[in-house]
């Protein structure tokens, strides 16, 4: 098992039994979320932000108009956090207290660079497109010149990092366990529902696999 | 319509045609969202964090463990974002440039109290849990002395605040409608599963309504 070397800002200090440095656990929920939570600072108002990414490798990659002020603060340097949570399920314990939620949720804390070399720019797109949806970026128009200077790509190494997550039933104090009310846990999953074609698609025009599977 | 007055840092410069300021749909993604991202800035480090709020009236409330390092930072008064984020879709282009996502979301900028009135801060709990599902507060033994004192609760005004949203099909550059790619939606929603009864529950203890309907 590889293992992120946690920091003095990556430890858990409450419940370390939630806490993991694993790397293939971390990846896998990267690749797994559909989208990210970044922040970042402007005149000490800190912003949350929801915006897609991919991870290649131990980097991950952000982007954006070239346009948007906070992406090109986020590109100058400065400290971000980018935050992924998958929602699992909902905990329902015998007390108010113990009642929780299942999740598998990733912190990466760094600062980002931009991304100028244009190889790793186009290799960055297309793996934000296909972690979205595997295979998307070979069937359509790739970006032009101008569509490329309209984006601004990110870097964030996966270097200080840290995977938290909470499995199973609820855990009630002794006490309770005799109580009379339902306890248990509630699977959530985000699903992919059927297709809606474009009003403007012609119909001769199939669906492809990639746009009906379920994940 | 009652509107949220924009501020410089809520206003959107970027397609503003997907920002809105109306108070009700505001406050209807707020209560249909799961969990929010709290972020917040300690030694120039952003931090984001997955967890359950709940809105009452013009009030958010967040709440966590009195030992909590972070929420005590926050509940100190520096500034804070909360950040709720629904993902509808998938948004599948002819163009990599005008891939999408399809999504409703928050973002409340604001300055977090700790809420000490014992009255507020058992509103606030009962409301988290009820916004989270329906009704529970009153099925299970409430919070004691001991854990009410273990709980923090904080308060953020709804007041500096804004919606972002995305629906409906891609919108392709007119040259690319005549592709020969699948252009589409594809829908997504979190779905509750069948519930999953604790291991340690009385077989005689029936599943109660609000865990088995869907949302």
């Amino acid at each position: 098992m590889t293992l992120i070397r946690p920091t003095e800002r990556t430890t858990l200090h409450r419940m370390p039994q939630r806490a993991s440095y694993d790397r293939a656990l971390l990846e896998r929920i990267l690749d797994e979320a559909l989208y990210c939570h970044v922040g970042l600072v402007v005149d000490q108002q800190p912003y949350v932000l929801p915006t897609i990414h991919a991870r290649a490798g131990e980097q991950l990659y952000l982007h954006g108009s070239s346009a948007s002020r906070l992406l090109a603060k986020a590109s100058a340097g400065i400290p971000i956090c980018v935050t992924v949570t998958i929602l699992d399920g909902l905990v329902l314990a015998r007390s108010v207290y113990h009642h929780s939620m299942n999740y598998r949720s990733v912190v990466v804390l760094g600062n980002a660079v931009e991304v100028t070399d244009q190889n790793e720019r186009l290799a960055a797109l297309k793996a934000i497109v296909d972690h979205v949806i595997p295979g998307r970026w070979n069937d359509v128009r790739g970006p032009s010149q101008q569509e490329l200077k309209a984006t601004r790509v990110v870097r964030l190494p996966l270097a200080e990092a840290s995977v938290k997550i909470r499995t199973g039933p609820p855990i009630d104090d002794e006490n309770d366990y005799g109580l009379p009310c339902w306890a248990g846990e509630i699977p959530l999953r985000l699903e992919r529902h059927s297709p809606m074609p474009d009003p403007r698609l012609a119909p001769s025009i199939l669906v492809p696999d990639y746009a009906t599977g379920g994940r």
